[in-house]
Parts: structure tokens; sequence; C-alpha cells
């Protein structure tokens, strides 16, 4: 039986997907970004849910991936059971769908974009917790904008993310 | 003959490439965002074409996939025969351009950042059209940036995209 | 021996990653974007190093894939010997850290976003001299954000990346 004849079957062909959550700065919520509570900053992110950029867009990278749609579609305004679901938990029912609908999750990785907080100092708490929520590598790693648009001006934090779902 | 011996030869490896794209709202243009016409706004996306960002940031990402440039190197001003050409056009024509390279095109997965159109309302027809475009999945997903940055504030559209190819 | 009593290794399936860096720009720098210097510019990009994006971007992308962090965790302010080093430099000693954790390098595609240079121009120089550098191949692209952002601002540049790791 020669591989030529054999090719890798098309289920093994991995999917990628992308994406995006941003959510604002504001005064008196606690800041909640990759599954962590961050002490020491005098705001948190803005949202009905924790606003956990990380988690929403390891959600919509997956959900890209897969072609289910994004939160909006699976958690929004419309799903009321979700309001206020912390981050972590739509990330776990976000990788409970795609397996659901028949995909494997091969990994997840997000970069946080903005000042603070410093996700180097807590990366393997916040990699492992990931990981184990979604059952795949998830890495996390951060970058700032050098002063410049709405992270540098401390207005709020994005996260860009991508997955491979077979 | 053991696998072991025939590792799956390097043209199935896939390749994965990265795309943006951005387009500036304008008064008087229609909307067309994911190759679908979307009534009921006052502004539509300013461009020497229909200025798609969804397709833009699709064609972008296949060729990032593929090394073959971006739009600019296909579609650019010294190109006048595309000059106005619809994004569904400009896609299909990237993606015949990645295979006469000798790719295989796996999938493409696009997110919209930005205020409206609600892709969610469309989204399976936007899928389906713009899957039937490139000839392989495409998934089309949106986000909003909690009022930030230009999209924010209503002054245009990004899209960000992501694709394999083989 | 049928395929189907064996699959594709797990070490043969790839992981994706995502990298995103922004600088801005600065009166008496030269500027230095995908390896490249490009004349004829009144700015550079401001940072410790040459602030390279493309370069930099890349790294952000390779150490996503691998669960290894960021730029900051392997060339921060804590690393001073990479201070000031050339964004080449460090991209050559990121592929490096990757393949020393036991991974291979599938690919990295990176699209710059912002009003110039052009790298259009020059793509086939900067995929050649990055290629070179990774020991992989690397694509290169650009796009404008059609006067919106920071970018169209004219205040600096941001490029994004992935990734792909074996």
């Amino acid at each position: 039986m020669s591989t030529e004849s054999s090719p890798t079957p098309a289920y093994r062909l991995p999917r990628t997907g992308i994406g995006v959550d941003t959510h604002a700065f504001a005064a008196g919520r606690e800041l909640w970004v990759a599954g962590l509570r961050w002490e020491g900053h005098e705001v948190g992110l803005e949202g009905h849910s924790d606003a956990d950029v990380v988690a929403h867009a390891a959600c919509n990278a997956l959900f890209s991936a897969a072609g289910l749609g994004d939160l909006g579609a699976h958690f929004g305004t419309d799903r009321p059971e979700w309001a206020g679901a912390p981050g972590v938990k739509l990330l776990a029912e976000a990788a409970r769908i795609v397996r659901e609908a028949g995909f494997e999750i091969g990994n997840v990785a997000v970069q946080v974009v903005g000042p603070f907080p410093k996700i180097g100092k807590r990366r393997a708490e916040a990699q492992e917790l990931l990981t184990a929520t979604v059952g795949a590598p998830v890495s996390v790693s951060g970058a700032t904008t050098d002063g410049l648009g709405f992270p540098g001006r401390e207005e709020g934090l994005t996260a860009v993310a991508t997955a491979l779902v077979y």
C-alpha cells in the first residue's frame, strides 16, 4: 500500500480561524484577563460579563475556525442565560460547541494588545488555566502599541487570536 | 512499507497566511460587506471598488499564505482592468491565482471589526456565497470594539483574515 | 498496514500562532521594516532597537505558536544583551529558541498595516532575507487603513503575523 494512493484523509486537514475582541477600561471594575484576576489596577474592563478579552478572542477564533459564527451568535443578548458569565465559562462552552459540531481542537493562540496587565508575569498560570479550559494547548502573549491608538491612550484592550481545528 | 519511513510529503504541510483590510465609511455609497449588499445604512465604504473589507481581507490572507503579495500587487492602480471590480470578483481571481501557483486552498476565516452591519443576521448567506467563490470553506464572523478606535467612532470597518493553503 | 490504524503522529500536527507589533514614527530615525532600510522617508520607527515591526511581529507569532511567550519575555529590558539588536537578529534568535524547544517551523506570514513604506516595491528582497533568517518561508505583504486610526494619521506602523510550527 503506497502512501501516494492513501493521502491523509480530508478530515485530518486543519482549518484555521481568527478572533478579535475589544473592551473598554472602566473605573470600579475588577480586571479579568486570560481567566485571571489582576490586582493593583484602578480599572477593569467594561462589559455585561467580565469582559475578558483573551477568553473572548479565543472563543471567536474557535468559532471562526469551525465556521460556527461568533460570541454574539452564541452568547449574545438573546441568550440571557450567559449574561455576566465569566470568560472562562464561555470559552469552555465554545470548546464544547466546536467539538459537538464534529471538530477536534488543535490549539489556540492569543495575543493581548495594550498597556497592561503584564501578561508575562503570570503567563504559565494563564496558559495552564486556559489549556485546561479548552482541552488543547492555549498560548497567551502580550504586546504594547508604543502609546498609539486606544490601547496606547489606556482606553481599553484588544486581543487577537487564531485557532486550528480538525 | 512503514509510515515512519514515508512521512507525509512536504507539499501536504499547510501554510498559514494573514490578511487585513480597512475602509472608511462614506455617505452616499452602497454598503457591500462579505459579498452582500446591506440595506438600511446611510453610509457605505469608500474605495475605488465596492471596498468590501471581508472579500479584500480574504484576498490578502490567501496571497499571504501563498507568499504572493497582496491586493495592491495584483489589483492595484497599475492594473486598471480591476478598477471598481466587486470584492467577490477579486476574491475569485485571488483564489485562481493561488491555485495557478500550485497551491490547494484549505480554508479562509474572516472577522469583521466594526459597529455594523450585523454579520450574524446573514452569516449563512455570506458564508455560502464566499465559499462558492473561493471553492473552499470561508467563515465570516463579527466583533465590535466597545466604542473604541475608528470602528467605535463609526469612521470605518476593518476585517482580519487568516487562510491555510497546501 | 492500513492508514486508518496509523494516523498521522501527533507531532506532525501543526500549531498556529499570532503576533502583533506596533511602533511609533519618530523624526531623525532610519526606517527599518522587514529587515530592510527604506530610504527617502523623513521618519523612522521609535524603539530601543530598530523597531522593525515586521521582524518583531514574526518573532511574536513564532513564540505564540510554540507557547513560548513573546518579545518582552525573551528580549525585554531585563535582557540588556539584546538592547538595540536589529529585528532580523531577534528573528533569527526567536527561530533558534523555537527549534531548541523541539518545534519545526512551517511558515510565517506578516502583513504591515500603515501608509508607508510600500512593501510591494521590495517584496522579493524582504521575503528572501526573512526566509533565510527563519529557515522557513516568510511572506510579507502590506495594507493601508484608508486614512483611519493611528496608521492613517501617519503616527506609526503595526504589523500582524501568523505562524505554523510542528
